[in-house]
């Protein structure tokens, strides 16, 4: 490891990064240090004039019209293209709706269906807990059960009864990025389909969910997509899957004929099957205001950023914070690592507090970790100095030990 | 009937209308004869300025804080409660979420969950289609079957088997109004739960879904709410059944404690247990500028002009066009009428597309509906009037029978 990286040579680093100029398409206070885009990312400058337009042009003025004028009946096939091309999968393969959790309560439903004779949903107790909520409601409604193991033991828990397995690609907790590949293949030698959630890695590392054996897919868009709160999420599905697949929720959007008014549902062609209700235009001009940015960037470059903001962290932490009780909760290797850095403290919520009280803001996830998300688009290498130079002041100071932090509030 | 109004009567209704200036506060342009709030509510002028905060001022400047500080966390909850008040309901028997049709997913799984014995969702043949749909599937998933019956026979097959009855409140096509007080008794007498969508009522007609014995409901947002394209849906169950409720979709934001990360699922309190997913704030601060400007309106008001409106458009219709091949497919008692006026005509798509051309917007629903919403917070008496007006012309034009309109292409 080389010398610890005084200010100046962040400043430096800075200065030659290729996507420094990215940093002034976004909303960035003066004096913020943001490493929360892994919760909710910034917003795009561009964004708020594409969303006055779809208010007030699209919505005030084309009213109903803009149905067809406007194009928001097509508007999540053809931001879910964009996606696609974004996570490697092919036009088509990729639909806007609802949220992580609606999507992946229809896929796992889907995948149950697609099974006959499997009705296991496999995964890993480490995974997102609403993950695991949605698994549980999903396969009590289809019959079917979830088997929740340890990470190191979901290789041994694969047999011939899973028709499911569905991993995190990105821990949010500690970053670790699991073996999209490898994982997929496992699933495929034992039967099983391959259902993966991106929420912390579209955006963050590069994707290709196609050539990696992803079978279905969800994704977060309001977290490194840059699509506001509450944006809808992404929802992959590999076209050879779309005749047999089966929409849990169907509903008159996903008809072949919306407008025809028949009595039962006769599915869309492709994955249009798999929209129900009436789509989040709003939320989805922000959306595609995000991904459109994003296709303006070489995500290998941001990848790259990403792992030198990660490097510079540890090291920094290590170097300058090395008694002050942090361990590192991601992974050490980069190559297993999100865009994030997670420490393990015993007193990382008020660490965290304290922390958003000096203008560093990242989060706390329960019990012991504080979770730094560096959103390559926009974190400079001055902002991880920073935070690091601000978390040694705090800890020096003794402000995370404040009584205001005895009780634990939320921090999303 | 009194003698046929011309059209400076009509121009003296509106000097007269209390709802006068309310027209004021939407964005309506100049000469556009807008009949479609019932499909997409008009943009009332408060809520550019709303959503824009929520983007630049909650999202750009607060980022993830705002999930606090601006109240987003309690969004679903904190509009619902807003809707209650418009439907007759208590605080916290509203939420808001997803759409309709998922919102429907919910309480028919929900609902043939909590009636143990029964397997039987029955509904009528005429309800919209996405309910017939969505009802499908979610008895399929649940064990249970759909009973689709004509409407002249649902009562009859009301027996110990059904375990929820689905009305649309105010039919989508004609406007007719059912009876939710005399429905809901019956469905409680023979066992059954009362299920109630109010799409074509909520901002349209009032509504006492306690008084009137409705057990749960669900709501559209973006039609006479003027919530926008895509508001997320009303999702209502009646208090003593909360205790009862569990969510076929649960995730981590009807969690007892979502940052808790507990490995099960553990219901929120009351109605927060039917939220899934993260919160679409962005439509959610549209929808509630939408409702705040309602919650400033005495609903009896509007009903006795959209009543009027009503009134007034059968008649002119009636005399004016007395020859012209229409149909009233709307009942022609007020008292069972919602918000809308249908006719039926062999050529009504072309009659449609042609009135959209000359600058009136209503709707065709298949096979032979034009459909004509009067929203009363922006409808005049003197639109109306236009509308006839413009519609005798394109008859005698013959305009209608343009090769143009040979093939139904979708109007929204």
């Amino acid at each position: 490891m080389s010398a610890t990286p005084d200010r100046t040579a962040c400043a430096d680093l800075d200065a030659a990064d290729p996507l420094a100029g990215v940093r002034d398409r976004f909303v960035v206070r003066d004096g913020l240090v943001y490493l929360d885009g892994n919760s909710l990312g910034a917003l795009p400058l561009q964004t708020p004039s594409r969303v006055a337009a779809a208010v007030e042009q699209e919505w005030g003025q084309g009213l109903v019209r803009s149905w067809m004028d406007a194009q928001w009946m097509d508007a999540p096939v053809r931001v879910g293209d964009k996606l696609a091309r974004m996570i490697g999968a092919s036009p088509g393969e990729v639909v806007v709706a609802e949220s992580t959790t609606v999507c992946l309560f229809k896929l796992i439903c889907a995948g149950l269906a697609m099974q006959r004779g499997r009705t296991v949903v496999l995964t890993e107790e480490e995974n997102f807990h609403s993950d695991l909520y949605v698994a549980a409601g999903a396969a009590r409604l289809c019959g079917g059960t979830v088997g929740v193991v340890p990470r190191a033991r979901l290789l041994d828990a694969l047999d011939d009864r899973v028709a499911v397995v569905m991993h995190t690609h990105v821990d949010f907790r500690t970053g670790f990025m699991h073996d999209m590949r490898g994982l997929s293949a496992a699933a495929h030698e034992a039967g099983a389909l391959a259902l993966w959630d991106l929420c912390h890695s579209v955006g963050a590392v590069p994707l290709q969910v196609n050539a990696d054996g992803a079978d279905m897919a969800v994704g977060c868009g309001y977290k490194y997509l840059n699509g506001g709160p509450g944006a809808p999420a992404l929802l992959h599905v590999r076209s050879s899957l779309h005749e047999a697949l089966r929409n849990p929720i169907p509903g008159w959007l996903g008809h072949a004929a919306p407008f025809a008014f028949e009595p039962s549902h006769r599915p869309a062609a492709g994955l249009g099957s798999m929209i129900t209700g009436t789509p989040h235009i709003l939320q989805l001009a922000a959306l595609e205001s995000g991904v459109d940015l994003w296709l303006e960037i070489d995500m290998a470059v941001a990848r790259e950023k990403s792992i030198a903001l990660g490097e510079l962290f540890i090291q920094l932490v290590e170097d300058r914070l090395d008694n002050a009780g942090f361990t590192l909760a991601s992974p050490r290797d980069p190559e297993r690592r999100g865009s994030q850095v997670s420490l393990v403290h015993p007193k990382a919520y008020g660490i965290v507090r304290g922390l958003i009280e000096r203008g560093v803001v990242g989060d706390f996830r329960a019990p012991d970790i504080c979770r730094f998300g560096l959103a390559p688009l926009y974190t400079r290498y001055v902002d991880v100095w920073d935070a690091v130079e601000r978390m040694g002041n705090l800890l020096s100071d003794g402000d995370h030990l404040d009584e205001r932090f005895a009780e634990k509030v939320a921090v999303t």
